[in-house]
Protein backbone atom coordinates (compact mmCIF):
# COMPACT_ATOMS: atom_id res chain seq x y z
CA UNK A 1 0.00 0.00 0.00
CA UNK A 2 2.07 2.71 1.39
CA UNK A 3 4.96 0.58 0.20
CA UNK A 4 4.44 0.28 -3.63
CA UNK A 5 5.59 3.84 -4.02
CA UNK A 6 9.42 3.19 -5.51
CA UNK A 7 11.68 6.14 -4.62
CA UNK A 8 13.79 7.91 -7.45
CA UNK A 9 15.96 9.21 -4.76
CA UNK A 10 18.13 7.97 -1.81
CA UNK A 11 15.51 7.47 1.19
CA UNK A 12 15.50 8.32 4.22
CA UNK A 13 18.79 7.32 6.34
CA UNK A 14 21.12 7.38 3.44
CA UNK A 15 23.12 4.61 2.31
CA UNK A 16 22.25 1.56 3.99
CA UNK A 17 20.44 -1.35 4.10
CA UNK A 18 16.74 -1.65 5.09
CA UNK A 19 15.54 -3.95 7.87
CA UNK A 20 12.60 -5.76 6.94
CA UNK A 21 10.68 -7.70 10.04
CA UNK A 22 8.01 -10.19 9.05
CA UNK A 23 4.97 -10.62 10.81
CA UNK A 24 6.83 -9.86 14.01
CA UNK A 25 4.45 -10.30 17.19
CA UNK A 26 5.52 -8.99 20.25
CA UNK A 27 5.62 -5.10 19.90
CA UNK A 28 8.67 -5.09 22.31
CA UNK A 29 10.73 -7.27 20.08
CA UNK A 30 10.15 -4.59 17.39
CA UNK A 31 11.23 -2.22 19.95
CA UNK A 32 14.40 -3.97 20.71
CA UNK A 33 15.15 -4.49 17.26
CA UNK A 34 14.96 -0.98 16.40
CA UNK A 35 17.18 -0.81 19.79
CA UNK A 36 19.69 -3.13 18.24
CA UNK A 37 19.75 -1.31 14.98
CA UNK A 38 19.89 2.27 16.23
CA UNK A 39 23.32 1.14 18.55
CA UNK A 40 24.82 0.82 15.02
CA UNK A 41 23.43 3.89 13.12
CA UNK A 42 20.83 1.60 11.26
CA UNK A 43 18.06 3.56 10.81
CA UNK A 44 15.37 2.10 8.08
CA UNK A 45 12.91 -0.94 9.21
CA UNK A 46 10.05 -1.88 7.25
CA UNK A 47 7.46 -4.52 8.83
CA UNK A 48 4.94 -6.71 7.12
CA UNK A 49 2.05 -7.72 8.93
CA UNK A 50 2.82 -7.37 12.59
CA UNK A 51 0.78 -9.42 14.24
CA UNK A 52 -0.99 -6.49 16.52
CA UNK A 53 -1.04 -4.04 14.04
CA UNK A 54 0.56 -0.55 13.71
CA UNK A 55 1.16 1.79 15.63
CA UNK A 56 2.27 -0.05 18.43
CA UNK A 57 2.33 1.27 21.93
CA UNK A 58 4.41 -1.28 22.89
CA UNK A 59 6.91 -1.27 20.14
CA UNK A 60 7.08 2.81 21.06
CA UNK A 61 8.06 1.81 24.89
CA UNK A 62 10.62 -0.44 24.21
CA UNK A 63 12.33 2.00 21.84
CA UNK A 64 12.61 4.74 23.94
CA UNK A 65 16.16 6.36 22.63
CA UNK A 66 15.65 4.60 19.17
CA UNK A 67 12.29 6.14 18.21
CA UNK A 68 13.63 7.61 15.10
CA UNK A 69 13.50 4.11 14.28
CA UNK A 70 9.83 4.11 14.37
CA UNK A 71 8.96 7.29 13.33
CA UNK A 72 9.90 6.13 10.07
CA UNK A 73 8.66 2.40 10.01
CA UNK A 74 7.01 1.36 6.50
CA UNK A 75 4.16 -1.30 6.76
CA UNK A 76 3.44 -3.71 3.93
CA UNK A 77 0.79 -6.22 3.72
CA UNK A 78 2.95 -8.67 1.83
CA UNK A 79 6.62 -9.63 1.78
CA UNK A 80 6.66 -9.16 -1.90
CA UNK A 81 5.61 -5.18 -1.58
CA UNK A 82 7.97 -4.45 1.07
CA UNK A 83 11.27 -5.55 -1.36
CA UNK A 84 9.62 -4.10 -4.28
CA UNK A 85 12.33 -1.60 -4.42
CA UNK A 86 14.94 -3.62 -3.11
CA UNK A 87 18.05 -4.48 -5.56
CA UNK A 88 19.12 -7.19 -3.45
CA UNK A 89 17.70 -9.11 -0.49
CA UNK A 90 19.02 -11.04 2.54
CA UNK A 91 17.08 -13.84 4.93
CA UNK A 92 18.55 -14.36 8.09
CA UNK A 93 17.79 -18.29 8.79
CA UNK A 94 18.88 -20.13 11.96
CA UNK A 95 18.29 -23.64 9.87
CA UNK A 96 20.13 -24.77 6.77
CA UNK A 97 17.33 -24.98 4.44
CA UNK A 98 16.64 -27.01 1.17
CA UNK A 99 16.45 -23.77 -1.06
CA UNK A 100 19.95 -23.25 -2.99
CA UNK A 101 20.99 -20.05 -2.48
CA UNK A 102 24.27 -18.81 -1.61
CA UNK A 103 24.78 -18.67 2.30
CA UNK A 104 26.60 -15.87 3.94
CA UNK A 105 28.33 -14.89 7.07
CA UNK A 106 26.82 -11.45 8.80
CA UNK A 107 30.56 -10.46 7.65
CA UNK A 108 30.71 -11.53 4.38
CA UNK A 109 26.82 -10.30 3.97
CA UNK A 110 27.49 -6.87 4.75
CA UNK A 111 30.72 -6.77 2.76
CA UNK A 112 28.37 -7.43 -0.32
CA UNK A 113 25.51 -4.77 1.35
CA UNK A 114 28.58 -2.29 1.81
CA UNK A 115 29.52 -2.22 -1.36
CA UNK A 116 25.73 -2.64 -3.09
CA UNK A 117 24.81 0.78 -1.15
CA UNK A 118 28.25 2.08 -1.63
CA UNK A 119 26.64 1.55 -5.71
CA UNK A 120 23.54 3.10 -5.10
CA UNK A 121 22.12 -0.03 -4.92
CA UNK A 122 18.70 -0.67 -1.96
CA UNK A 123 19.86 -3.61 0.00
CA UNK A 124 16.92 -5.37 1.98
CA UNK A 125 17.68 -7.89 4.80
CA UNK A 126 14.52 -9.85 6.17
CA UNK A 127 13.81 -11.46 9.63
CA UNK A 128 11.23 -13.66 10.05
CA UNK A 129 8.44 -14.25 13.39
CA UNK A 130 10.07 -14.61 16.82
CA UNK A 131 8.99 -18.24 17.08
CA UNK A 132 9.25 -19.89 13.91
CA UNK A 133 11.73 -17.94 11.81
CA UNK A 134 11.51 -17.24 7.94
CA UNK A 135 9.06 -19.89 5.64
CA UNK A 136 10.04 -20.76 2.70
CA UNK A 137 7.93 -18.99 0.67
CA UNK A 138 9.27 -15.61 2.26
CA UNK A 139 12.82 -16.71 1.71
CA UNK A 140 12.37 -17.88 -1.70
CA UNK A 141 12.41 -13.93 -2.42
CA UNK A 142 15.78 -13.37 -1.36
CA UNK A 143 18.94 -13.48 -2.94
CA UNK A 144 21.16 -14.81 -0.16
CA UNK A 145 21.21 -16.14 3.38
CA UNK A 146 22.19 -15.03 6.37
CA UNK A 147 23.43 -17.67 8.76
CA UNK A 148 25.12 -17.01 11.66
CA UNK A 149 27.63 -19.60 12.81
CA UNK A 150 26.16 -20.29 16.03
CA UNK A 151 27.07 -23.44 17.99
CA UNK A 152 25.42 -26.17 16.60
CA UNK A 153 24.33 -27.86 19.84
CA UNK A 154 22.79 -24.50 20.93
CA UNK A 155 21.34 -21.70 18.71
CA UNK A 156 19.03 -19.29 20.24
CA UNK A 157 19.24 -15.93 19.06
CA UNK A 158 15.86 -13.47 19.70
CA UNK A 159 15.02 -11.06 17.20
CA UNK A 160 16.44 -8.56 18.54
CA UNK A 161 19.94 -10.04 18.83
CA UNK A 162 20.19 -11.70 15.51
CA UNK A 163 19.19 -8.16 14.27
CA UNK A 164 22.27 -6.82 16.78
CA UNK A 165 24.69 -9.13 15.23
CA UNK A 166 23.78 -8.06 11.52
CA UNK A 167 23.90 -4.38 12.56
CA UNK A 168 27.07 -4.80 14.44
CA UNK A 169 28.91 -5.99 11.03
CA UNK A 170 27.05 -3.63 9.05
CA UNK A 171 29.02 -1.06 11.23
CA UNK A 172 31.94 -3.28 11.40
CA UNK A 173 32.31 -3.04 7.60
CA UNK A 174 31.69 0.63 7.28
CA UNK A 175 33.55 2.01 10.22
CA UNK A 176 35.69 5.07 8.87
CA UNK A 177 37.72 4.77 11.90
CA UNK A 178 36.79 1.45 13.32
CA UNK A 179 39.17 1.48 16.35
CA UNK A 180 41.12 -1.65 14.81
CA UNK A 181 43.90 0.47 16.23
CA UNK A 182 45.14 0.14 19.85
CA UNK A 183 44.80 3.62 21.23
CA UNK A 184 45.38 5.12 24.75
CA UNK A 185 43.31 8.44 24.25
CA UNK A 186 45.24 11.32 24.82
CA UNK A 187 47.77 9.50 26.52
CA UNK A 188 51.38 11.16 27.39
CA UNK A 189 54.23 8.55 26.83
CA UNK A 190 57.37 9.56 28.90
CA UNK A 191 59.45 10.37 26.35
CA UNK A 192 63.35 8.40 26.21
CA UNK A 193 64.55 11.46 28.22
CA UNK A 194 62.26 11.09 30.99
CA UNK A 195 62.75 7.30 31.13
CA UNK A 196 66.76 7.84 31.44
CA UNK A 197 66.31 9.90 34.22
CA UNK A 198 63.98 7.55 36.22
CA UNK A 199 66.63 5.19 35.82
CA UNK A 200 69.17 7.42 36.94
CA UNK A 201 66.60 8.11 40.07
CA UNK A 202 66.51 4.70 40.74
CA UNK A 203 70.02 3.92 40.66
CA UNK A 204 71.16 6.32 43.00
CA UNK A 205 68.58 5.58 45.06
CA UNK A 206 68.93 1.38 44.90
CA UNK A 207 72.93 2.27 45.59
CA UNK A 208 72.63 3.90 48.45
CA UNK A 209 70.27 0.75 49.59
CA UNK A 210 72.98 -1.46 48.20
CA UNK A 211 70.37 -2.88 45.98
CA UNK A 212 72.86 -3.96 43.21
CA UNK A 213 74.92 -6.70 45.04
CA UNK A 214 77.12 -9.04 44.77
CA UNK A 215 79.30 -6.71 43.08
CA UNK A 216 79.81 -9.09 40.12
CA UNK A 217 75.99 -8.97 39.52
CA UNK A 218 75.37 -5.36 39.59
CA UNK A 219 75.95 -4.44 36.14
CA UNK A 220 73.58 -6.69 34.99
CA UNK A 221 71.00 -5.72 37.53
CA UNK A 222 71.69 -2.30 36.03
CA UNK A 223 70.89 -3.59 32.75
CA UNK A 224 67.83 -5.29 33.57
CA UNK A 225 66.79 -2.22 35.07
CA UNK A 226 67.42 0.13 32.02
CA UNK A 227 65.86 -2.68 30.06
CA UNK A 228 62.59 -3.13 32.02
CA UNK A 229 61.84 0.27 32.26
CA UNK A 230 62.43 1.22 28.55
CA UNK A 231 60.34 -1.30 27.68
CA UNK A 232 57.04 -0.91 30.09
CA UNK A 233 54.61 1.67 28.06
CA UNK A 234 54.84 4.13 30.97
CA UNK A 235 53.30 7.31 30.64
CA UNK A 236 54.58 10.65 32.21
CA UNK A 237 52.20 9.91 34.98
CA UNK A 238 53.83 6.94 35.59
CA UNK A 239 57.03 8.37 35.97
CA UNK A 240 56.34 10.88 38.38
CA UNK A 241 54.69 8.00 40.73
CA UNK A 242 57.91 6.19 40.35
CA UNK A 243 59.88 9.49 41.17
CA UNK A 244 57.39 10.11 44.42
CA UNK A 245 57.91 7.10 45.91
CA UNK A 246 61.58 7.14 45.53
CA UNK A 247 61.84 10.44 47.56
CA UNK A 248 59.31 9.21 50.09
CA UNK A 249 61.72 6.45 50.72
CA UNK A 250 64.34 8.53 51.16
CA UNK A 251 62.17 10.61 53.70
CA UNK A 252 60.95 7.97 54.90
CA UNK A 253 64.65 6.81 56.04
CA UNK A 254 65.57 9.94 57.04
CA UNK A 255 62.59 10.21 59.36
CA UNK A 256 64.29 7.40 61.14
CA UNK A 257 60.57 6.39 62.74
CA UNK B 1 36.35 -18.88 48.34
CA UNK B 2 36.55 -21.46 46.11
CA UNK B 3 38.53 -19.40 43.40
CA UNK B 4 41.95 -19.68 45.42
CA UNK B 5 42.79 -22.59 43.85
CA UNK B 6 44.95 -22.49 40.89
CA UNK B 7 44.57 -25.31 38.07
CA UNK B 8 47.41 -26.21 36.78
CA UNK B 9 45.50 -28.43 34.06
CA UNK B 10 43.56 -26.57 31.77
CA UNK B 11 40.44 -25.80 33.18
CA UNK B 12 37.02 -26.93 32.31
CA UNK B 13 35.89 -26.05 28.67
CA UNK B 14 39.64 -26.09 27.42
CA UNK B 15 41.11 -23.06 25.42
CA UNK B 16 39.09 -20.40 25.82
CA UNK B 17 37.66 -17.03 27.81
CA UNK B 18 36.06 -16.84 31.02
CA UNK B 19 33.30 -14.51 31.08
CA UNK B 20 33.61 -12.60 34.72
CA UNK B 21 30.22 -11.13 35.57
CA UNK B 22 30.58 -8.12 38.50
CA UNK B 23 27.54 -8.14 40.92
CA UNK B 24 25.13 -9.15 38.60
CA UNK B 25 21.54 -8.22 39.70
CA UNK B 26 18.61 -10.01 38.03
CA UNK B 27 19.21 -13.97 37.75
CA UNK B 28 17.56 -13.29 34.51
CA UNK B 29 20.53 -11.71 33.21
CA UNK B 30 22.86 -14.07 34.42
CA UNK B 31 20.93 -16.95 32.13
CA UNK B 32 20.87 -14.44 29.34
CA UNK B 33 24.58 -14.13 29.69
CA UNK B 34 24.62 -18.25 29.84
CA UNK B 35 22.87 -18.26 26.75
CA UNK B 36 24.62 -15.54 24.59
CA UNK B 37 28.09 -17.09 25.48
CA UNK B 38 26.93 -21.01 24.63
CA UNK B 39 25.30 -19.84 21.01
CA UNK B 40 29.08 -18.98 20.55
CA UNK B 41 30.51 -21.89 22.62
CA UNK B 42 32.10 -20.28 25.43
CA UNK B 43 31.47 -22.09 28.71
CA UNK B 44 32.86 -20.67 31.42
CA UNK B 45 31.52 -17.79 33.79
CA UNK B 46 32.33 -16.89 36.46
CA UNK B 47 30.47 -14.48 38.96
CA UNK B 48 31.38 -11.93 42.04
CA UNK B 49 29.06 -11.17 44.70
CA UNK B 50 25.42 -11.49 42.46
CA UNK B 51 23.04 -9.55 44.02
CA UNK B 52 20.82 -12.42 44.97
CA UNK B 53 23.40 -15.21 45.83
CA UNK B 54 23.60 -18.39 44.17
CA UNK B 55 22.63 -20.28 42.87
CA UNK B 56 19.82 -18.79 41.10
CA UNK B 57 16.43 -20.05 39.92
CA UNK B 58 15.75 -17.20 37.94
CA UNK B 59 18.99 -17.80 36.22
CA UNK B 60 18.59 -21.44 35.77
CA UNK B 61 15.07 -21.30 33.77
CA UNK B 62 16.01 -18.57 31.41
CA UNK B 63 19.37 -20.40 30.56
CA UNK B 64 17.32 -23.15 30.08
CA UNK B 65 19.52 -25.60 27.19
CA UNK B 66 22.41 -22.98 28.28
CA UNK B 67 22.30 -24.85 32.04
CA UNK B 68 25.92 -26.19 31.14
CA UNK B 69 27.38 -23.11 31.75
CA UNK B 70 25.90 -22.12 35.00
CA UNK B 71 26.23 -25.59 36.39
CA UNK B 72 30.06 -25.12 36.29
CA UNK B 73 29.81 -21.84 37.50
CA UNK B 74 32.29 -20.37 40.12
CA UNK B 75 31.31 -17.83 42.33
CA UNK B 76 33.79 -15.24 44.45
CA UNK B 77 33.18 -12.72 47.22
CA UNK B 78 36.03 -10.21 45.34
CA UNK B 79 37.14 -9.22 41.60
CA UNK B 80 40.65 -10.09 42.67
CA UNK B 81 40.33 -13.66 44.12
CA UNK B 82 37.69 -14.35 40.39
CA UNK B 83 40.69 -13.09 38.57
CA UNK B 84 43.48 -14.51 40.90
CA UNK B 85 44.39 -17.13 38.86
CA UNK B 86 44.01 -15.14 35.14
CA UNK B 87 46.98 -14.26 32.64
CA UNK B 88 45.28 -11.30 31.63
CA UNK B 89 41.81 -9.61 31.84
CA UNK B 90 39.35 -7.78 29.46
CA UNK B 91 37.20 -5.11 31.23
CA UNK B 92 34.32 -4.19 28.46
CA UNK B 93 32.82 -0.28 29.04
CA UNK B 94 30.29 1.60 27.48
CA UNK B 95 32.27 4.85 28.25
CA UNK B 96 35.51 6.00 27.77
CA UNK B 97 37.69 6.53 30.78
CA UNK B 98 40.04 8.31 33.37
CA UNK B 99 42.22 5.04 33.94
CA UNK B 100 44.76 5.36 30.76
CA UNK B 101 44.21 1.41 29.63
CA UNK B 102 44.78 0.00 26.14
CA UNK B 103 41.38 0.35 24.58
CA UNK B 104 40.21 -2.34 21.47
CA UNK B 105 37.41 -3.52 19.57
CA UNK B 106 35.39 -6.46 20.54
CA UNK B 107 37.43 -7.63 17.27
CA UNK B 108 41.23 -6.70 18.21
CA UNK B 109 40.83 -8.03 21.76
CA UNK B 110 39.18 -11.29 20.76
CA UNK B 111 42.37 -11.69 18.33
CA UNK B 112 44.36 -11.23 21.26
CA UNK B 113 42.50 -13.77 23.44
CA UNK B 114 42.85 -16.15 21.01
CA UNK B 115 46.71 -16.14 20.65
CA UNK B 116 47.14 -15.95 24.73
CA UNK B 117 44.50 -19.01 24.99
CA UNK B 118 46.54 -21.09 22.14
CA UNK B 119 49.46 -20.41 24.23
CA UNK B 120 47.99 -21.94 27.07
CA UNK B 121 46.83 -18.05 29.08
CA UNK B 122 44.31 -18.05 31.06
CA UNK B 123 41.85 -14.72 29.90
CA UNK B 124 39.18 -13.10 31.34
CA UNK B 125 36.63 -10.67 30.23
CA UNK B 126 34.49 -8.46 33.21
CA UNK B 127 31.01 -7.58 32.43
CA UNK B 128 29.58 -4.77 34.98
CA UNK B 129 26.31 -5.10 36.77
CA UNK B 130 23.53 -4.63 34.70
CA UNK B 131 22.74 -0.30 35.48
CA UNK B 132 26.32 1.04 36.19
CA UNK B 133 28.36 -0.88 34.46
CA UNK B 134 32.39 -1.62 35.84
CA UNK B 135 33.41 0.92 38.52
CA UNK B 136 36.92 2.15 38.41
CA UNK B 137 38.16 -0.20 41.47
CA UNK B 138 37.30 -3.02 39.09
CA UNK B 139 38.45 -1.64 35.85
CA UNK B 140 41.97 -1.20 37.57
CA UNK B 141 42.42 -4.46 37.83
CA UNK B 142 42.30 -5.47 33.76
CA UNK B 143 44.95 -4.85 31.45
CA UNK B 144 42.88 -3.39 28.62
CA UNK B 145 39.30 -2.30 28.16
CA UNK B 146 37.20 -3.94 25.34
CA UNK B 147 34.75 -0.63 24.17
CA UNK B 148 32.05 -1.61 21.42
CA UNK B 149 32.08 0.64 18.84
CA UNK B 150 28.16 1.63 18.94
CA UNK B 151 27.08 4.89 17.52
CA UNK B 152 27.61 7.49 20.04
CA UNK B 153 24.51 9.22 20.20
CA UNK B 154 22.82 5.72 21.32
CA UNK B 155 24.31 3.15 23.17
CA UNK B 156 22.17 1.20 24.49
CA UNK B 157 23.47 -2.27 24.87
CA UNK B 158 22.19 -4.84 27.77
CA UNK B 159 24.38 -7.76 29.36
CA UNK B 160 23.41 -10.09 27.41
CA UNK B 161 24.18 -8.30 24.48
CA UNK B 162 27.52 -7.01 25.08
CA UNK B 163 28.26 -10.59 26.09
CA UNK B 164 26.54 -11.70 22.42
CA UNK B 165 28.59 -9.48 21.00
CA UNK B 166 32.14 -10.39 22.39
CA UNK B 167 31.64 -14.32 22.02
CA UNK B 168 30.50 -13.42 18.61
CA UNK B 169 34.03 -12.47 17.89
CA UNK B 170 35.28 -14.95 20.09
CA UNK B 171 33.53 -18.09 17.17
CA UNK B 172 34.70 -15.24 14.92
CA UNK B 173 38.02 -15.21 15.85
CA UNK B 174 38.32 -19.31 16.02
CA UNK B 175 36.60 -20.40 13.11
CA UNK B 176 38.49 -21.82 10.34
CA UNK B 177 39.45 -18.89 8.39
CA UNK B 178 40.77 -17.07 11.22
CA UNK B 179 43.93 -14.92 11.56
CA UNK B 180 47.01 -16.63 12.35
CA UNK B 181 48.22 -16.63 16.23
CA UNK B 182 50.31 -13.95 17.21
CA UNK B 183 53.51 -14.96 18.49
CA UNK B 184 54.15 -14.72 22.28
CA UNK B 185 57.66 -15.23 22.26
CA UNK B 186 58.24 -17.16 24.88
CA UNK B 187 58.01 -14.69 27.56
CA UNK B 188 56.75 -15.40 30.86
CA UNK B 189 54.22 -12.45 31.93
CA UNK B 190 53.39 -11.92 35.50
CA UNK B 191 50.01 -13.31 36.15
CA UNK B 192 46.76 -11.35 37.79
CA UNK B 193 47.84 -12.47 41.16
CA UNK B 194 51.74 -12.06 41.02
CA UNK B 195 50.64 -8.31 40.09
CA UNK B 196 47.98 -8.32 42.79
CA UNK B 197 50.45 -9.57 45.39
CA UNK B 198 53.00 -6.65 44.24
CA UNK B 199 50.43 -4.04 44.50
CA UNK B 200 49.88 -5.20 48.02
CA UNK B 201 53.62 -5.29 48.52
CA UNK B 202 54.04 -1.81 47.18
CA UNK B 203 50.87 -0.23 49.63
CA UNK B 204 52.32 -2.01 52.37
CA UNK B 205 56.02 -0.37 52.15
CA UNK B 206 54.25 3.12 50.86
CA UNK B 207 52.17 2.66 53.38
CA UNK B 208 54.68 2.63 56.33
CA UNK B 209 56.88 5.40 54.71
CA UNK B 210 53.65 7.80 54.41
CA UNK B 211 53.53 8.02 50.43
CA UNK B 212 49.52 7.87 50.49
CA UNK B 213 48.96 11.49 51.87
CA UNK B 214 47.23 13.42 51.88
CA UNK B 215 44.78 11.33 52.97
CA UNK B 216 41.45 12.49 50.87
CA UNK B 217 43.80 11.74 48.11
CA UNK B 218 45.04 8.56 49.21
CA UNK B 219 42.16 6.12 48.00
CA UNK B 220 42.95 7.56 44.19
CA UNK B 221 46.90 7.73 44.40
CA UNK B 222 45.76 3.78 45.65
CA UNK B 223 43.64 3.15 42.85
CA UNK B 224 46.11 4.65 40.08
CA UNK B 225 48.96 2.51 41.25
CA UNK B 226 46.68 -0.54 40.64
CA UNK B 227 45.92 0.46 37.72
CA UNK B 228 49.32 1.29 36.21
CA UNK B 229 50.56 -2.33 37.53
CA UNK B 230 48.10 -4.05 35.49
CA UNK B 231 48.60 -2.13 32.72
CA UNK B 232 52.37 -2.26 32.27
CA UNK B 233 52.90 -6.03 30.78
CA UNK B 234 55.37 -7.04 33.79
CA UNK B 235 56.90 -10.18 33.10
CA UNK B 236 57.69 -12.77 35.97
CA UNK B 237 61.13 -11.04 36.32
CA UNK B 238 60.16 -7.63 36.33
CA UNK B 239 58.01 -8.33 39.35
CA UNK B 240 60.70 -10.17 41.39
CA UNK B 241 62.97 -6.61 40.48
CA UNK B 242 60.87 -4.66 42.00
CA UNK B 243 60.08 -6.92 45.15
CA UNK B 244 63.51 -6.82 45.87
CA UNK B 245 63.84 -3.19 45.19
CA UNK B 246 61.34 -2.91 47.79
CA UNK B 247 62.60 -5.49 50.42
CA UNK B 248 66.04 -3.43 50.19
CA UNK B 249 64.69 -0.18 51.31
CA UNK B 250 63.63 -1.88 54.42
CA UNK B 251 67.08 -3.06 54.72
CA UNK B 252 68.59 0.39 54.19
CA UNK B 253 66.04 2.21 56.46
CA UNK B 254 66.55 -0.70 59.29
CA UNK B 255 70.11 -0.60 59.00
CA UNK B 256 70.51 3.40 59.84
CA UNK B 257 73.74 3.83 58.05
Amino acid sequence: MSGTDHQSQAPWGGAQPTVVLIAPQMGENIGSAARAMWNFELQRMRLVTPRDGWPNPAAVATASGASRVLDHVRVFDSTADALADMDYVFATTARSRDLTKPVMTPERAMEHARAMTAAGKQVGIMFGPERAGLENVDIAQANALISVPVNPGFASLNLAQCVLLVAYEWRRQTGEDAPEVVEMAGTEFATQVEVEKLYEHFVQRLDTAKFFYPDHKADSMRLNLRNMLSRLPMTQADIQTFHGMLRQFVRWKERGD
